[in-house]
This record gives C-alpha cells, sequence and structure tokens, in this order.
C-alpha cells in the first residue's frame, strides 16, 4: 500500500490544528518572520512505572508533512470566522510543508528529556503543524511503551491485541494496532488495522455467540463447522468448567472428523485458578494439544502475575486497560521552540524548563554491548564513542529513503530492547536510565538563561 | 453541514471491526440464524468518582449505521485472508443495516445498567456493529461526562476545550471538543471540531510565539497589532509577574489607540496566589476590564481548588487532564445480546451478569421536579408516572427524523443536568443515584437465568 494512512481526509489536515497555531502565524506573516526555526519534541519525565519510552507515530507525522495543506473550503471557512485577513489566507491557500525533519526511527528507544522529533522550517511552517505532531508521537509511542511493557510481563508467551472496542476514539484502536504490533504483540483484533498496516487479524467468539444458540454445545459446533482450522471457544458464558466439558466433546468430535481445535478462551473470574482446572480436564481428555487464551481486564500487572504464578495460560489477549495505557493514559510532551534565525532560545517558566538549540542524542554502549548511557548534545557536535541515535528523516519537505516496513520497526524494538537492562524494564519503580548533558549543550543553555533573564528584566523595568 | 462526519472513510467502515464480528457471522450465515437480535449498550458500574452519565455518541452511530457497508476492496482484502468462504463474502458486499434503534438521546443523563443503546435488527448486522458502537459511544459519553465535571466545578466561569494536542488520537480531538461543548464548555481550540460542529473556536498564543521575537514586550505588541480585539497575551514565559507588567504596558498602549486588551493567560505555578497578584497588578493599572484565564495541568479537582479558594480566574482552559479523562480513562461499557428471535437471553459469567430482553427506562420525578428515581423495565411496559428515556432514533435503518443540532443537546443537557440532585455531582465519592428494576423485569430475570443454567448442565451431562 502507498497510498497515505492519515488519520483524517486530506482536505482537513490544515485545520486539525489549535487556533493559536493560525493567530500566531497571522502575527508572524505580519512582522515578517519567516526565517527558520527549530521546535525539539520531548517528553519531560517519566509517566508512573515508565523508564524508557519507545518510539512510535512518525510515519503518520511524515504523511502529515508531506500532504498539509489548506483547501479552499478550509480557507473559506477560516475567512468567515472573521478572525483572519486576506494577506493571511491567501498564504495559506499556497501552503506546503518544506522544511526537514530529524527523529529517533519508530521502534527505538528513547529517554525523558531527549528530542525524538526536531522539525527544521519556516516559522510558521512549523509552528503550524504542532498540534497534530504531538497529537500522533504522544499517542503512539505511549502505546508502544505500554504494549512493551505487556510483552515484557507474558514473557514469550503470545500476546493479541483486543483494545479497539474501548480505545479512545477510532484513530487510536488503529494506532494501536499498529504500536503494540511494534512493541511485540503478534496479532490485532482489528480487522481495518490488519488490512491497513500488513498485520495478522485475530478472534476467536463472544458471548453473544453463544447466547444466540439454544445451548452451548450446538454454538461450539456451529464455529467448529465453519472454522475448523481456528476455532477458539470461549468457555465462560454459562460456567467455565462445564463449558469446558462442552469444548472437550467438541474437540473430540473434531478430532474423528482430522480436525484439531485450536484452543479455548476465559474472559472472566481467577485466571491462575481457571486455567489450571481447564490445562487438566483438557490433558486428561487428550486434548493436551488445545491452547488455552485468556482476556478480560488484562494488562502488564496481571500478565506478570499470572505468569510468576505459572499460571498454564499460552496466550494473552490484552485489551482495555492497555489501549488506553490506563495507569498513563498521557504524557508529558512538548513540542518546543529550540532556535529561531540562527538564535537558541528556550522556556523558563518554573516547573517547564527546556533546552535551547537543534540537539543530537548520542547513545555509548558498556559491558556487553548493553545500552551504557545517553548524552544529549548540541546538534552539530560529534561526541566519539556515542552513536547519533535521531536520524535526517525529511528535507525540503520530502520523505528521506523510503519509510521502514513495520516488519522492520518491529525488529528495530527488538534491538534496541535487547540493548537495555532489564531492571529499566521492571514494572513497577524503575530505576533510571541516565541521561546526561554534553558540556557544550550546558554552557550553552547557561548561557541563553542568563541573556533571557536579562532581556526580561529590562523589558519590565 | 449535511454531510456525514464519520470517523472514517466511507469505504473503509466495514472493516473498523473485531474479526470475531465477522467469523461468527459468517457461522450465522452457514446456520441461518437470521432472524431479529436485539443488543444492549450499557455501563457495568461507574467510573472512580461518578455517579452518573452524560449520553453523547450517538450521532456517530446513526451516520454510521446509515452507512456501513463493505466495498469491493474491503471485501478484496477479506478473501486474500483466506479465513472466509465465498458465501459469506458475497453477503458482505450487498450488506446494508436495515434495523431499528433505541437509545437515550445525546446530552441526556443516564445511570449504570441502563441501556444507553438498544440495537434491533437481523442478527449479524447487529453484530458488526458492536465493535464501531463501543467505541464512539464509551468514548464520547465518558469525555462529556468528564467535561460536565469540569463545567461543575467551574461554578459559572468560562470553560474552554485546549485538550487537542494530548488527546489519544484524532478522533478523539474532535470528540472532545463536541463532547465538552454538550456539557457546558464555551468553546474548543480545535479548527477542525469548531468547523465540522459549529462550535466557536478559541486561541489565545504559545510560548515559542513568545520565544520567537527578542523581547516578550516585542511579542506582545505584535500580536496585539494583528488582533487588537482578541488579544489574550501570555505571561509566564519569563516570569509571571514581570509578564503582567509587560502586558499592563501593551494594554495601556492598546488603550491609547481606543482599544481593549481582553485578558492574560497563566500557564504554570501556583495559580491561586498568581492570580491574586496578576488581579492586583491589572486593577492597580486601570486595566480592570482585562481578564485572567489560567491553563495547564487543569482537572475539575484543580478547578474546584481553585473556585472555592476564590481565585480571580475568570476562564480555565483545560487540556489533557480531561482530554483522556485521566482519572478514568475507560469505562465497563458492554454491548450484549438480550434477545435473539423472539427468546430473552442473558450471559451469566461470574461478574460480568446482564439483563434479558429489549428495555426501557423510566424516570421518576420528586420535589420541585427533581429526578428521584430510575427503573429498568421490559420495551413494552409502561409504568405510570415514568418518563420513558430511550426513543426510537432509527427504523428500518433510516434515522426518525432529523438530528438534533448540537445546540438543542447542550439544552438538553442542561435541563437534565438542573434536575439532578447536587449531591450526586460531588466531585468525590457521590452517593448513587436509585435505580431499581420493575416487577416484570425480575421475573423474566430469574426465568432466563434458571433456563440458561438448566441447559447448561444438561450440556455438561
Amino acid at each position: 500500500m502507498t497510498e497515505p494512512k492519515l488519520p483524517l481526509p486530506g482536505e482537513d489536515l490544515g485545520l486539525f490544528t489549535d487556533l493559536y497555531e493560525l493567530t500566531m502565524s497571522q502575527a508572524f506573516l505580519r512582522q515578517g518572520m519567516s526565517a527558520e526555526a527549530t521546535f525539539s519534541l520531548f517528553t519531560r519525565t517519566y509517566p508512573v512505572n515508565r523508564a524508557y519510552f519507545v518510539s512510535a507515530g512518525l510515519e503518520d507525522v511524515l504523511d502529515y508533512l508531506s500532504n498539509l495543506n489548506f483547501s479552499d473550503r478550509s480557507v473559506d471557512y477560516l475567512r468567515a470566522t472573521g478572525i483572519f485577513n486576506d494577506d493571511f489566507l491567501d498564504y495559506l491557500l499556497g501552503f506546503r510543508f518544506t522544511g526537514s525533519v530529524r527523529a529517533i526511527p519508530e521502534g527505538r528507544l528513547y529517554f525523558a528529556g531527549e528530542p525524538a522529533v526536531e522539525v527544521t522550517a519556516p516559522l510558521i511552517q512549523a509552528q503550524i503543524a504542532e498540534t497534530f505532531i504531538i497529537n500522533q508521537v504522544n499517542l503512539q509511542s505511549m502505546l508502544a511503551t505500554k504494549a512493551s511493557r505487556c510483552v515484557w510481563a507474558a514473557q514469550g508467551r503470545g500476546v493479541a491485541d483486543f483494545a479497539s472496542r474501548r480505545t479512545q476514539g477510532t484513530d487510536a484502536a488503529l494506532k494501536m494496532a499498529r504500536a503494540s504490533y511494534i512493541a511485540g504483540f503478534n496479532s490485532t483484533s482489528n480487522v481495518l488495522a490488519a488490512n491497513l498496516y500488513g498485520m495478522p487479524p485475530t478472534g476467536t467468539m463472544a458471548h453473544s455467540f453463544i447466547s444466540s444458540f439454544d445451548s452451548e454445545l450446538n454454538a461450539f459446533r456451529a464455529y467448529a463447522e465453519s472454522f475448523p482450522d481456528r476455532t477458539v471457544l470461549l468457555v465462560d458464558t454459562y460456567d467455565t468448567v462445564a463449558g469446558t466439558w462442552n469444548a472437550v466433546t467438541v474437540g473430540k468430535e473434531m478430532e474423528a472428523k482430522g480436525q484439531k481445535l485450536t484452543a479455548v478462551r476465559l474472559d472472566s473470574g481467577d485466571f491462575d485458578e481457571l486455567s489450571r482446572q481447564v490445562r487438566r480436564i483438557l490433558d486428561e481428555s487428550g486434548l493436551d494439544h488445545v491452547k488455552i487464551l485468556a482476556s478480560g481486564g488484562l494488562d502488564e500487572y496481571e500478565l506478570e502475575k499470572l505468569v510468576k504464578a505459572g499460571a498454564p495460560i499460552d496466550m494473552f489477549g490484552v485489551g482495555t486497560k492497555a489501549g488506553v495505557s490506563a495507569d498513563a493514559p498521557w504524557t508529558d510532551m512538548a513540542y518546543k521552540l529550540v532556535s529561531y534565525d540562527g538564535r537558541p532560545v528556550m522556556k523558563l517558566s518554573t516547573d517547564k524548563v527546556s533546552l535551547p538549540g537543534a540537539k543530537q542524542v548520542y547513545r555509548t554502549k558498556g559491558a556487553g554491548g548493553m545500552f551504557a548511557k545517553d548524552i544529549i548534545a548540541m546538534a552539530e557536535e560529534e561526541l566519539p564513542g556515542g552513536l547519533p541515535v535521531l536520524e535526517e528523516v525529511m528535507k525540503d519537505g520530502r520523505r528521506v529513503g523510503p519509510a521502514a516496513t513495520l516488519e522492520e520497526v518491529r525488529r528495530r524494538f527488538q534491538e534496541d530492547f535487547g540493548l537495555l537492562d532489564d531492571r529499566f524494564k521492571a514494572l513497577s519503580n524503575p530505576p533510571r536510565y541516565p541521561v546526561g548533558i554534553s558540556g557544550r549543550l550546558e554552557r550553552l543553555t547557561s548561557a541563553v538563561r542568563e541573556e533571557a533573564m536579562g532581556v526580561n528584566v529590562s523589558d519590565s523595568d
């Protein structure tokens, strides 16, 4: 598929922005402020129990920037608000993004304070893109990070995305499917996501399927008849143990036809205890090849408990709590101006300090090739011994090189995750991965801070 | 605007579903199970600190059902998965929703256990729609409910939606704008939402605007020049008090030109203390008409504190924490088969019992016309003294009557909210609004439960 997979109709792209991006832009245009600016996207602090982030969302950002425009319809609307002047509206009609983007590739790990994306473009272009860029990278990185915790907790057991029905909207459902696949999920229940992203779709049956038949046994039989190669029977509609015996009956009937029951699914109750009972029933009935899938209210914390307890569950279906990142449903991601017209700038507000200038992150390795420490440096610095993590992905408004495939991104994550010490993967209270600041960037930060304070003091005299 | 405002491209609508909806449907088709089914959408329990829900999302559901189809491209994809047979794929090519929908209109209040939406249609049609219906009503009701808490906490001060940049995706950003407006927000920062839904857009300026100029004062002047009628100056980029003095300078310059500075915005620090300092500076400078807007990390809990403390803040910009419903980012909403082919059915799983049959909710009023108690009854029952809350909104696949305008929905919410006793609006640990079950529904539930248990026991014999 080569068409863009944007979460919005192309002609509406320009309007998906905060009003102030447009009012500021009109003021910039009026002041002739068309010099180059660099904005840096980063997450200030870790959400609870996190010590790393998984980069995701960049593909949508690049699609967005490649297609960003203001349609006639959009400009007509803006004109009708009465807020904007004709000069600015004319400017919007010819708007195209012509800038460049440096970013941490999707699938790679990054850490608090590090720029995940840096956009360099004429000021207005970089400004207008703010809302969409934060929205997508925040969501997708958050979901990929959450999903990676589930995969880690599952310790090699399969994990499938069942979140679509209770993600926060349709866009989030599609992004959850993709982000969780990057982080190692096996499949998604969302058919559109499977189609768009080329992922394996997965699914079993609902309670409604069972209850629309006159008996559970007949419901099981009907399903097995339609899908002899992929029958997963949901056994908890009335009673999990009795349901398992019905599954055994059908499993035996399938055997007699040379077919194999794939699995049973538990969706309520005490999974540890029930999975042991169900495993015993299946094994004693000669159905030891039938796998056990558990779903319903699961997240990484539940998965860890079940896996540590040794519950005989082969696959987990993970839904709502992962799909909304329930324990940390937002991150403190910001998109800050760090340079304008060659001048490094920064924000000094009490609790929201940012680092000035375009930056690079250098990752150093230690014993056994494991990640040891990151250094945030100025973009033009070279730090010997460190690998630069940000890559140029867009230049003059065009992508640099072809987009990575989803499988490549998934492998990139596995590679990076394997090089991160396990202690940073702890589900609760992990230690902080060390991130330092280069001497040059530190000196620049002090200098810009002093100058900014000076400017401000003289302003208020 | 009459065009559908769907969150997905029309030709992809059919695929936005869980795979199991389609596999179950193939089994239904094969078994000739085309009788009428009723599914009921309800929320089992309240999320933390909630005692009511605000209905929202129905418009998107009706748009979806009116347009639901499987395009050639979608069916080609399904064929390529190898999962489905030709009979079923042919069936999908001709698929249309021909059923009916009864629902609690948008803007109205509803309570845990009550059906918000009931879909009655040939089994497959009602089944396939599950994923989308839960996704949208769950999201939009959750956001409208969260927003209503912010409006309640603000006690008459204005509230604007600033959430777009950190909602969970683009769909959620648009829905947050609409849902929060239903619940009484004044405006949204999202320009596309303002356009799509006919709402007022709002916005001020960002820190990047300030820092792209050589001084805060010059940034303020540039903005005032471009927007003399709607200048809101962000004063915390360097230091809030010094920034306020710069705002005073510009306010005075505007005055000299016969213009008026609208407001200043605080975006960090201790809002209670800072707003008092800022108010004093403005008042002592003769700028008592200049309003104070606060934003940054706000939710209903913070709003309540500030309002109770008497902080002189006139308007609140509410973002991330409301836009993701941070304290309760999902609800326990389910879409359950309650009747098939004239036979009431229910689910008995340990912790997820549902009530059988199509239902109606009757709302009774008490002293002063306030809501006193709801009774969940069978759809065909009539309970004297109670007002039926569910209305028929779709019949034979077509909307019944025109869609309510957003302003009408907003008024409906205000009406209902005014009739709900204040104790149910408490932000923490509100008591439960009384919801009962009619005698007939109770007897039906017992009968269906006994029959189902009987069936299941005999199955496992």
